[in-house]
């Protein structure tokens, strides 16, 4: 399965390569397959005075930077936010999901972990320390949606595990475990492997109690402050945004509709591109003494590009208003698997789902439970929602969210020194072929 | 006041062009004050061998073509819904109005009638034909908003004289009278004045019983239909817009929020460029005979820049999404004047008004009854919230108007051809002089 160049340097050529900018340029790409990384193919042909030992003809496919998914609760029958396996099996369930989910086009993923009973969120964070692979998808770290979420915009979070913050960071680290929470260079440099690229992200609701006032906090220690699950007005959430918050979760579900006087959450999109005026704060947690101190960005969002949970007209309003900030997830339960045929399947508790197609319902009843569109659907309705290019709706999945999570030095990018985490795909966005650290994991079967 | 040309040809030199893509271009700009018409400056010189009699250096100044308002309640104290006038006192009214509105920038006007007393539409909207003028603004015929409005979004329109349409376009050539719903040629040459240019808009709720079965017929003959004060879902908003409804009026004010799933009359900005699939007809007043024949554009849609109506973070989502959609309008009460002080001023009804900057109370009450702002500053406003330039946000007063209305040959354009309406603006978008068929009608006092 694997290609090696005899001398470790590979090129592609006659291939579409995409830029940064989201569109596509006609051109080769190196891969030095010993260090994983993108080659400069000057350096390496001027000053090395080297040539590829191996030449892959793609034959005008696109070849994309790999996936990443920054919100997806399991996939393949495995629930990242299981507590019933010990660290052995949940490790063993880890990579399972990380090498069959390649064949969607995703080279990083981001476990997601919802709301948990307090007691085992230490040891579920601890967990999922940044873990590179030759063979299969890198695991980036953690996104923790919840518990500090508001209680009438939950969705499926269990309501008794839902928490107030009434010490701010203190009551966040001893929620989640306070060596979790370490500042990003001490969290990332923790485990022994220096390779190790990745983040945290946390999902709260800026308007909870004691909530806004660990905002600055946490994104000083390099964590990435995502609002979701929430009821703020726009004066909340631009105050959280001017606080260090620089995504919102999943853009229009669980969170207050548009209101034209009062645009809330939403409207986010439609600030100044630096949000630097001072904003009228009404947040009652917030600490007079941290607030808004200059220039902040608006904020990433993502969004579920699966054509249920959101309308295609909705999409592409929001696309439009702030292409830059859009980030396609998945948000897909353990039962995701392009190979899942419709009918019934095990869900939990006792619970059976019925999978008719993109959709899955509480088995018996008309009761949507959620979707299960793979992250490369999800960009090609992004494209076919807002009459965007390919490469444009590939960037939301690639440059975007890394981006967000800033390692595009390292991910969602083709330029020299990055990892040679890469997806063919033919014209119409279907994955051909993936590739991780240069070598090919997966090749579709014709 | 007027400025004449010894041969009637008048160059505007060193000055910024609006182009009709909203950018500006360092050019001369020839009008021949006879015709009242732009001048294609090569044919004038090599063809007709001419040179302008006079020049007028503009310093730099911003040349745009005249504003033009398509929705607007009265001004300067004249309140175009009133029937308390007869014909001449009527007449004069309009003529006060058009004369002083220039200030504004404004050089072409829609008077707008809101819901009536069913006796009064057929000689209220008699009354408004299309009326050029060489020494103010052009009336371009009327916008009737109502009475056909959904009574839940009936804002301020008298909900006794709301109506439906059991019978289709019936009931509306009942009601506006048979002659004011003619074809358009046939409209437009009813009076002598061959030189007039202008058009009809009415606003409707396709929802309401009948109404929808009017749509095509309307459209038909040459009236733009707009969707306004009603509370269609996503559906029926398509169905009118592909039986060719064409605009959508006071985007956000009277009509239902956006909703991610059912993203309602407001969805229609992010729908595709072209709405070439068939939509899921649940209008129960659609006849399936005359149901979606082919390909319809996106609406245009207007929007109230005030700072009051909308949220700016609003605005920039409806902008950024449609951008070529975008119309501004005052909805101005027949308050407005740019002149009025603050204070307590006479309303109707014996009520009286409490004017506070652009804001009108409702005299004793925090009760808003509405605002006074002018379009120029409508355009200040827009370019402000969306952070584009001041030429884009000039277009959304100027060439997209004209372009709705169809009259973009002679109207929001500089084209050669186009009658020469004209204002001049510093480069903060402040008004200058405006000119009326070549010829200046206004200058800011120093």
């Amino acid at each position: 399965m694997n290609t090696s160049s005899p001398n470790g340097i590979l090129c592609f050529t006659n291939c579409l390569l995409l830029q940064e900018d989201g569109t596509f340029r006609k051109k080769d790409l190196w891969v030095d397959q010993v260090t994983g990384r993108i080659l400069d193919p000057q350096d390496t042909f001027f000053v090395r005075t080297e040539r590829p030992g191996e030449v892959i003809d793609l034959q005008g496919s696109i070849l994309s930077p790999g996936l990443i998914d920054i919100q997806i609760n399991g996939a393949y029958g495995f629930d990242f936010s299981s507590q019933d396996h010990d660290d052995e099996a949940y490790m063993e369930g880890l990579k399972m999901v990380s090498s069959k989910i390649v064949e969607t086009g995703v080279t990083s993923l981001m476990p997601t972990v919802v709301t948990q009973d307090k007691a085992l969120y230490p040891k579920a964070l601890q967990r999922l320390h940044p873990l590179p692979s030759r063979t299969s998808a890198s695991l980036l770290g953690w996104h923790a949606e919840g518990p500090f979420l508001e209680m009438s915009k939950r969705g499926a979070h269990s309501p008794s595990w839902l928490a107030t913050a009434p010490e701010g960071l203190r009551t966040f680290e001893a929620m989640y475990g306070t060596s979790n929470l370490a500042s990003d260079p001490e969290w990332r440099n923790a485990r022994a492997d220096t390779d190790a690229v990745g983040g945290r992200i946390i999902t709260l609701a800026p308007e909870v109690e004691g909530v806004m006032g660990a905002v600055e906090e946490l994104a000083g220690k390099g964590i990435v402050v995502s609002i979701g699950h929430s009821t703020a007005i726009s004066a909340v959430a631009v105050e959280a945004a001017k606080r260090g918050a620089t995504l919102i979760t999943h853009l229009f579900n669980a969170m207050p509709q548009l209101h034209h006087r009062d645009p809330a959450i939403i409207g986010l999109l439609g600030a100044p591109a630096y949000l630097n005026r001072p904003p009228a704060i009404e947040a009652s947690s917030a600490s007079p003494s941290s607030a808004s101190k200059g220039q902040f960005k608006r904020p990433f969002y993502s969004i579920i590009a699966d054509g249920v949970h959101l309308h295609p007209y909705s999409v592409k309003m929001a696309y439009s208003t702030f292409p830059e900030g859009c980030i396609l997830i998945t948000d897909a339960l353990h039962i995701l698997d392009p190979h899942l045929k419709d009918g019934v399947h095990e869900w939990h508790h006792g619970k059976r789902l019925f999978k008719e197609g993109d959709k899955l319902y509480v088995d018996g009843t008309t009761t949507l439970a959620g979707t299960c569109v793979p992250l490369d659907k999800c960009v090609r309705n992004l494209a076919s929602f807002t009459e965007i290019s390919l490469g444009e709706a590939l960037k939301c999945a690639s440059f975007n969210p890394a981006k967000c999570l800033n390692i595009e030095g390292r991910k969602g990018t083709l330029r020299p020194g990055a990892d040679a985490d890469l997806v063919v795909l033919d014209n119409d966005g279907v994955p051909q072929s993936t590739w991780i650290k240069g070598k090919r994991v997966w090749t579709r079967s014709v």
